[in-house]
């Protein structure tokens, strides 16, 4: 059996934890403050009074605020962590992951970095995914701990990739709530319900969201101009713009999609397709 | 039977009059280049030589490039659509379409405005829906032959509102789309190509879309701070910022999201659910 220890039970801790549990691998818990043991104490864990009791594990998985916490709390157990493995599931950066897998080889740790694609409820679920990156050894001694959280894909010894994968899908999640707030805020100035804009919402995204797969098959392809394509003068979004203006609300979010969208049209590109849009974000000089 | 014709057969016309004449109904076409009634002829239309001959029929179906086009078409024929059935489906604003409206009533037609949620190819399956507006005796006359087409929905006799349900849904998904071009050049930017990306990408924004119900429940209950929720002040995204920066790509688009968030977060409400993030947009004197 292998002993899984958590630092950290926030929702996300406390799910990944109470995973690990259901499989009966013995389970250390600490959190800073303590009240929040307990259920996971009924389940079957031991909750260690200190960081440092919970280092005596096969492996130390790390699920805090920010970057700056895992330092708090891992600093100063950096001599009872040599030859221990730390998987790090606390959201960081690209830049901070690779700064934990250095500070962690220095003192003699193995250090996988974990990107957790899934809300708390969704975790040991199959709709569950988590992306890692980092020390290899780690990620094949493990997977089957790992397993019991959801699908499972490791992207290499770069331990900055996981967290670059997770913070893009991220980026996508955020941009789409945003663009759903914004059609509810629109048909909301005429009185409807987000609730009923929703239920339509849903089914339109779910409609649509496979048509990222065909964008991609062009970007890839690196010709803009293959047919069959909605080019970006059909794209041009004024209707939308000047009707979210009508109804009283704000444009910010739309207007940079029309940005992004007309910048390539400027460029005399207006007969390509719109997936050229991605030519605007990857090149922010153009914006000037 | 119904005798349907068809002003403007681009991909979304000819889909439209294609799906009709499989129900054996008697379908006319025109279209300002001629060569395109071609393919509709061969499957039994009437070809009209010009807009005039086309407005001998029960039904007449304008899809055409945009609002000004439709007045460029209809406004010689004003004497003979006194009496007449006009559905309108080329994208218009909302203003656009009661303007329409308004014009048909002064030359004593029936005027019912459509908004097509579906490519050209889902029309005639069940993913193809279209919004009606307009005229209640239209949309019950004709309900048969919209069928034809896919889902149904009347949305009041206010001929604007499918323009505005429709524009709002497709500011979602053109968000969307920008959002999955930013995920992709993030990690594009790492050497990833945009296929592998939106394997995944398109797995996580099925997974996440239905939380978008959920943010639609709080939004209606007007208590963004009930329990179980994502905080704003967790919700920030500047992680995501920097690694976009870090990548070298633009951060326009995540910027906006970052600047909604933080309007609330500015204004006190940081401990509140994410779904607050409409209030920035509802209100853009506050963007001020």
């Amino acid at each position: 059996m292998t002993t899984v220890s958590f630092l950290g039970l926030g929702e996300m801790g406390s799910a990944l934890a109470g995973a690990v549990l259901r499989t009966d691998h013995p389970t250390i818990v600490w959190n800073r403050t303590a009240t929040r043991t307990a259920p996971l104490v009924d389940a079957g864990a031991v909750a260690a009074n200190t960081p440092a009791a919970a280092t005596d594990a096969d492996l130390i998985v790390v699920c805090l605020f920010d970057h700056a916490s895992v330092h708090d709390v891992l600093d100063p157990l950096a001599d009872r962590l040599t030859g221990k493995s730390i998987l790090n599931v606390t959201t960081t950066s690209p830049d901070g992951a690779r700064e934990l897998a250095r500070w962690s080889v220095a003192i003699g740790a193995d250090y996988l970095d974990g990107g957790v694609m899934a809300t708390p409820e969704m975790i040991g679920t199959p709709a569950a995914g988590v992306l890692y990156s980092g020390s290899r050894r780690l990620y094949d001694d493990h997977r089957t701990i790992f397993e019991s959280w959801g699908k499972t894909e490791y992207f290499g010894d770069d331990a900055g990739m996981a967290s670059l994968y997770d913070l893009a899908l991220l980026s996508s999640m955020y941009v789409m709530f945003a663009g759903f707030f914004h059609g509810a805020a629109m048909v909301g100035a005429a009185g409807v319900p987000a609730k009923e804009f929703a239920a339509r919402a849903v089914d339109w995204l779910h409609a649509v969201v496979p048509a990222i797969a065909e964008y991609a098959d062009v970007i890839d392809g690196g010709d803009y101009s293959v047919p069959g394509q909605q080019s970006l003068e059909f794209s041009d979004i004024s209707d939308i713009v000047e009707a979210s203006r009508a109804q009283g609300i704000s444009t910010e979010l739309v207007d940079v999609v029309q940005r992004l969208i007309h910048r390539q049209i400027d460029a005399g590109h207006g007969s390509d397709g719109f997936a050229r849009v991605v030519e605007s974000i990857k090149d922010p000089e153009a914006a000037a």
